[in-house]
């Protein structure tokens, strides 16, 4: 059974699709801005109405310790598989607001794209499910499949209260698996799926010298400078090779199978391409393996920022008090962020001169995680991207990290679909985000697809989950 | 000959000294801002008149290509010592604002203490001999020696001009010594005198990657991160033993004599005053010296600044495309600044990853400088200070720099007497900068025997200049 009247009417009414996301993104959701706290929940507030006018059943705006979580669901296929569709109506700050051609809230058509904060990220991408479950309803009055909504305002502040919230709601949130749309395609006509990610782990250190800065001449060669500890101390984080000097930081990293790497070299990016989309020249890294393999299979650490004593024009004679580093792992299979955390704290508390205090703080935790290639979730997700973009997508494997998707495996213990519809050039997080619309038109198609496809099958399996370290369950909230 | 009657003059006439420090203080002559240009030119006049006032002649403020130069003489005691008095009467920025009790240019008196910016740094210092001078010339309508004033508006932006100025006017300010009070006292009843400051060569050092910042987790582990290549860059500065380890960096060092060794470790500070200086509790450096030495008759190198990549709250995902750090050498004789920016260079350029670029700027370029204790000039300051404050001044090295002593030194062959009337306490280049103004009369007494001390010396030789390395003489100004 083909949806081809969902698809007629989808097409039919793209305009007015439009002039609801217009309206979704005019509300300034920024989770981040304590000043746009009352914005975060009115937008919580319009998009709940909203999902209840598309027709889905017990929607709920439930508060948390700062932004609230939305669930929606529509379950009346029985014996049919659950979805669960995960998104995120809160978005970045919009700053620098000199930048932006159209102002960030007040959505702006200009060729094929729609400018805004969130346009893409996620609000287009959220409504492209939306839109698809809106089009089944008003046409069929249901859906080929059963689903579950859960669209979360805290994402771009790292998700604080949501690990918590799916623990504590297991039962409610139960599925067959997730699927999402917050990833890149590779290009307009290159969709893409994207079947693993890495974890994170996100650290400071604090190099503590001097109670108060101090004159450079006056105690240079006298006193150790938190800056030079702090350097002398990074420099020890990787041995000549590339590699990541902590002991035991390899230990657990899962090796990847030939056939893997032979499928990763025929359907991922050159080193060629890699180099070219950073603008560099310059390659760098753990020897014995291709760009792609050192951003997606192997972890890594980076330094994310510096800072301390005279930033500005010309010299100042200072011996700073204190230097900061942040850092950031990226964790691969099967890499435990919290062993990784503990290797790191002992191994900087070897190398501490004794002649400064460092203070390392842990700003984030996420888990690597992998989807099967061969899960029917993502053979049916590739269907409904031929049907809908007229291409199979390739299967790529993202250097990033996307938290919810180990805690949906850890916790519900399903794999998530991660069906992107944001093109490289989206300017995600910056100035001037947009959206392209025929990619928000045919993410709806695909969407629709993806829904008729997944009913077709018999059953979707549900993988045996990774970790299993839940807390006791408490009492639901529905 | 004691200067009786001009030691009471100058006591009778403490109120309106005071007064009159007060109008030079208020004038905002901060030469770092441009938009206090105008309050430098003023502020140069003011001062200029006001020599005039007090007797001295040919008074000059000459131009230079930013703020002027004062000049001004008294040359009427043929056959007896030449002073050059120098000193500055520019002022640094005064903020933050925010932070001072009373305003910077509303000069105000608490307790023993004139508040603002300048008070001590450097127009309360500078003030002392301007008051000596006037004391003697209005009580004996003469000076005891020959007194040439060199006053300028850019000691607080590194003196761009004065070098220039000083080599064009050798034969113009041609003396036997010269005398500068903006050095610090040990404290109150501690008066001191210092005889050696380090040398200084100012750089940065920019790592340039990528062309825009990357995400660390699409490319993290196979684009060289500039922040790390900057810290395995400067890890490589130092060895183990806390010793600079570019080659050929100490070949020029000048090793203390056992004498020099002993009476540093007699007269100088202990390693514990100078930790408790420093409100620390561990220092730092190379072996086999002790504090005082290594922060005096050793060179060193400090980071004084990094920065790069994100610096605000918490995490972000980014490999900045550039870094950057901010270094300083302190010299020491026999060390060149020139010559040990060529090694640093050299150094860098080997050891910099195939995988970055680097450009290394040089900021500041200052000859250190040792005056001879036995100087007949120095036995003479030990001796005022000992009349006007009743104790004999320590004599110190100091580990910071004053290049115009080097200057004078190479281009006039002359020695700098630096009789500094600062309190550690008195807060030069910070809010609530302050003047301890028995400190400013004692410091008047202190001029007034030190002219009629080296008065009574037959002859004051003039050592031969360390370094002969002076542009042909250009047409005096006069």
């Amino acid at each position: 059974m083909t949806p081809a009247r969902t698809l007629a009417y989808a097409r039919l009414h793209r305009w007015r699709f439009l002039a609801d996301l217009v309206r979704f993104v005019r509300l300034p959701s920024v989770s981040a801005q304590p000043k746009h706290a009352n914005d975060v929940k009115r937008c919580a507030g319009w998009l709940s109405r909203h999902l209840k006018k598309v027709g889905l059943e017990r929607v709920r705006v439930i508060p948390t310790r700062r932004h609230p979580v939305i669930y929606a669901e529509w379950l009346h296929a029985p014996g049919l598989p659950t979805i669960l569709v995960y998104g995120h109506y809160d978005v970045q700050p919009p700053d620098p607001l000199s930048e932006w051609i159209s102002p960030p809230f007040q959505p702006a058509v200009r060729g094929d794209n729609l400018y805004g904060r969130g346009a893409c990220d996620d609000k287009g991408q959220l409504f492209t499910h939306v839109k698809a479950i809106e089009s089944y309803l008003r046409v069929a009055g249901r859906l080929p499949v059963n689903v579950k909504c859960l669209f979360e305002g805290e994402e771009e502040i790292g998700s604080p209260n949501l690990t918590g919230f799916i623990e504590r709601n297991r039962r409610v949130l139960a599925a067959n698996f997730a699927v999402m749309s917050d990833t890149r395609m590779l290009g307009p006509n290159c969709p893409s799926l994207t079947y693993s990610v890495r974890g994170q782990l996100g650290l400071e250190i604090e190099v503590r010298g001097p109670r108060h800065d101090l004159h450079s001449g006056n105690f240079g060669g006298a006193i150790h400078d938190p800056l030079q500890v702090l350097c002398e101390m990074i420099a020890r984080l990787h041995d000549g090779n590339g590699r990541v000097a902590i002991p035991g930081f390899y230990d657990r990293v899962r090796r990847s199978t030939e056939k893997e790497r032979e499928f990763m070299q025929r359907s991922g990016p050159s080193d060629r391409q890699i180099l070219q989309d950073a603008e560099t020249e310059t390659g760098w890294g753990e020897r014995g393996y291709s760009l792609y393999e050192r951003v997606t299979v192997r972890p890594t650490l980076t330094i994310n920022g510096i800072s301390g004593g005279y930033e500005g024009v010309g010299g100042k004679a200072v011996i700073p008090s204190r230097a900061l580093a942040k850092l950031s792992f990226r964790l691969v299979p099967d890499q435990d962020p919290f062993e990784i955390e503990t290797l790191f704290r002992r191994y900087i508390a070897r190398i501490i001169p004794p002649t400064a205090k460092v203070i390392v703080r842990t700003n984030q935790l996420a888990n690597p995680a992998v989807i099967d290639r061969r899960h029917p979730a993502l053979a049916a997700a590739a269907l409904a991207y031929r049907k809908a973009f007229g291409k199979i997508p390739v299967f790529l494997r993202s250097g990033g990290s996307i938290p919810v998707v180990s805690t949906f495996q850890r916790v519900l213990a399903i794999p998530t679909v991660l069906m992107g519809f944001a093109l490289p050039d989206d300017r995600i997080h910056a100035p001037n985000e947009k959206f392209h619309l025929p990619n928000f038109y045919r993410g709806i198609e695909t969407c629709i697809w993806f829904m008729s496809e997944i009913s077709g099958k018999a059953t979707v399996s549900a993988p045996v989950p990774i970790v299993q370290k839940v807390k006791p369950m408490k009492a639901s909230w529905l």
